[in-house]
């Protein structure tokens, strides 16, 4: 059995980048545990979106360089009401741009990053249990690519375990605490195809018909997304019917939607969930594992990154200076900001889509909103700081 | 049996705000009718907040004085979670600023206006009917204050007749036509009070008890309004409850809600309603006889002006210049603004109060909303320049 400062659980946005701040800001070592292989952690195609904060961190940290060289930074986004598109100057209005940069490549970066920094990620490792935390010391127990199971201990463990992580329980199971959650009555089918860009920035598209996104992974590979129903199965979407609602939804005279070979379809929930606390004595959840958003604002890899952003320099002062006054505040800290992220994902989501109970009324409503938006400064500016997302919190260790 | 150019039914916002407009601007005269008496029409208290466009459309047309001299003019509105108040600076953020001036003081200086003009307001009248409208001339039977049934033949007839008109059926009756319509999970019970005021400007308080609106009616009446369910009777708030349900939603220790004897209860239901179009042959619908909104956006007065704003130059324009160009395109102009009300309306009602459903994840997410509008200028922005209203339309005759 040996010991870690911090043991982390998910080699996901929230698990790489706080072992990645620890060690770069701070000089902490931590392992890192992940029940998947590299390879599949690094092909996983989720989140594509980067807030600026989260840009800048990556600069800072010294794991922006290929980012900065591949990564789509887009100035603006459009947005569209039957077909008449707006564009919100992003860059105009707030002075900063959005990255389309693909989780997985973020992902590739940090593991890249941690491999050269000779720190440990544990790939095809599955924790099993996680006891100790309301004591002096955690005792991780996992399985290792072997087989066999092994233990290790840590002065802190940091849940990044994704939505079905076990270790939430531990906390909600408290008295007091709180799993808050909503359903949306949409969903979004996603696909990827074989395409070039139908043009640079993005296009979130309302429509009678139903929301859809145009977005991009790279020159060749596009990512769309069409408001579906929540019930509805891949096989219910030929590739004709969606090109049908993928044009009917955006296309118009003077802008075609690329289309190319469809070679991954799948159905997208809309769900919203909050953990508070995200902590337990030595136990602290990042990312998915505390809380879910919907995919409309972007915000999920974000919102990974805005949790260790606190959790990160709250375990340095423990470890190195023994002071446990910003890790206590973790939750009181990261909550708010969660909800603000709520609060933006539903809002984009009910804004842009359709509405199956009172469509008429929430579909006309909901256009009216967005063209108050899109009619003034102040409304482009309103959503596009949400948008590229506050700063950042930092602290001194 | 005489003749008018336009026949107006109802004495409320939009009849006399219509049958002044015609008058002063173009010189057209009109006969408006209204089942109650002028001192019922000049005693029932309902709205009372005026939108910038609003204010300087009395200026313009000579019946702003009183307003200028007697309304509370102000520069700010204010926004509190909990206590914790926020200032809307509408002034600084908008360059305008809003009115508190109570709707029936607004009829009485339009009837003073109308009868120093020498035009007729017919009261304690009731149109019975109105036929023709499909054709070349409109017939409006009556029942005069001597209970004697007379018509009166009109070029054009304006339903201003409030959210009870039978006259909308006329039009919804038609294929193609629309009637939406959205009822809230809340209601407002409003009282009037017997106190000075609480403070100059108005609060807006969202608690986890439930919404609070510390308004005014002048010096020593003020007007408060609490959430409640929609199917709380009157009896149901007793003095002591009222006070105390203001007292936990609103005063802290630097701001007390203002006590006094309560003369006036009521409970307010909140409702969206929408007609489309407002208009069939030589018949318009303007107000509450084509949309209601709730009242937390404060908009039900204004937008029946702002729908007279089109209705007026369109009238004109037929009857002087025999061109019905912009009569035809009277809904086209007007719903779209309408739209923009309700979801003003809407957005600010759910913004502000508990949704008895859901009530943790709404809850939250409401307040982090309000915290996302308030914590930067281009929320305040935002919501100030929806507040104050956007310009009325204006167009040559
Ligand atoms: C299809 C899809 C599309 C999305 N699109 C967007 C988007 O456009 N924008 C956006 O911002 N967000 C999007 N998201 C959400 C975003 O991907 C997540 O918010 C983000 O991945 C959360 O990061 P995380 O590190 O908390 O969790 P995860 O990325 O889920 O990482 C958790 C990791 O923990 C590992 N793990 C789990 N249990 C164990 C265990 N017991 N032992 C060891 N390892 C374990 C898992 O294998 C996994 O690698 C999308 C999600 C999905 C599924
Ligand atoms: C209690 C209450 C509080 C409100 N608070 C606010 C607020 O804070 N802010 C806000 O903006 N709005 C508020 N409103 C809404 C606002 O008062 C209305 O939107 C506004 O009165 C609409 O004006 P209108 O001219 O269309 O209709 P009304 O004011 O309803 O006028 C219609 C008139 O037509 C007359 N009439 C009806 N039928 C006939 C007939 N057959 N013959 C002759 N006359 C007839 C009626 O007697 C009435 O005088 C409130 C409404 C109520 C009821």
């Amino acid at each position: 059995m040996t010991h870690t400062p911090v043991a982390i659980i998910g080699a996901g946005p929230a698990g790489l980048t706080l072992a990645h701040l620890l060690h770069h800001n701070y000089g902490i070592e931590s392992v890192v545990f992940e029940s998947r292989s590299r390879q599949e952690v690094e092909e996983t195609v989720r989140a594509g979106v980067l807030e600026q904060g989260t840009m800048r961190l990556m600069r800072e940290t010294g794991v922006g360089d290929r980012m900065d060289r591949e990564a789509d930074i887009d100035d603006a986004i459009e947005l569209a009401i039957d077909g008449e598109r707006t564009r919100i100057d992003l860059a105009g209005l707030t002075g900063h741009h959005m990255a389309v940069y693909p989780q997985h490549e973020y992902l590739k970066d940090f593991i890249a990053r941690r491999l050269a920094d000779g720190q440990p990620i544990l790939f095809n490792t599955t924790v099993d249990d996680v006891t100790g935390y309301d004591d002096d010391q955690v005792t991780i127990t996992y399985t290792g690519e072997d087989g066999g199971q092994l233990q290790l201990t840590a002065d802190y463990v940091m849940a990044g375990d994704g939505s079905a992580s076990p270790n939430r329980k531990l906390i909600t199971e408290l008295p007091g605490a709180v799993r808050s959650k909503h359903e949306y009555p949409f969903a979004w089918f996603g696909i990827l195809v074989n395409a070039p860009k139908t043009q640079k920035e993005l296009i979130y598209a309302n429509s009678p018909d139903g929301f859809a996104l145009i977005s991009t992974r790279s020159d060749t590979v596009q990512r769309y997304y069409l408001q579906c129903n929540p019930e509805d199965s891949v096989d219910m979407w030929s590739d004709e019917r969606i090109w049908e609602e993928l044009h009917k939804r955006v296309s118009t005279d003077d802008l075609r939607v690329a289309e190319g070979e469809i070679f991954d379809k799948a159905v997208l929930r809309f769900r919203s969930a909050v953990t508070d606390p995200m902590q337990r004595g030595r136990l602290f959840l990042a990312g998915d594992a505390a809380h879910t958003v919907p995919p409309t604002g972007a915000k999920g890899l974000n919102l990974a990154v805005a949790d260790v952003s606190v959790l990160a320099p709250g375990l340095a002062r423990a470890i190195k200076k023994n002071n446990t006054d910003l890790l206590d505040q973790y939750s009181a800290l990261a909550v708010p900001r969660v909800w603000k992220a709520q609060h933006f994902s539903y809002w984009m989501s009910s804004m842009l889509h359709t509405v199956p109970e009172d469509p008429y009324f929430q579909t006309q409503r909901s256009r009216a909103e967005l063209r108050s938006v899109l009619a003034t400064e102040a409304g482009r500016k309103y959503l596009a700081e949400q948008y590229v997302g506050i700063d950042l919190p930092t602290f001194e260790v």
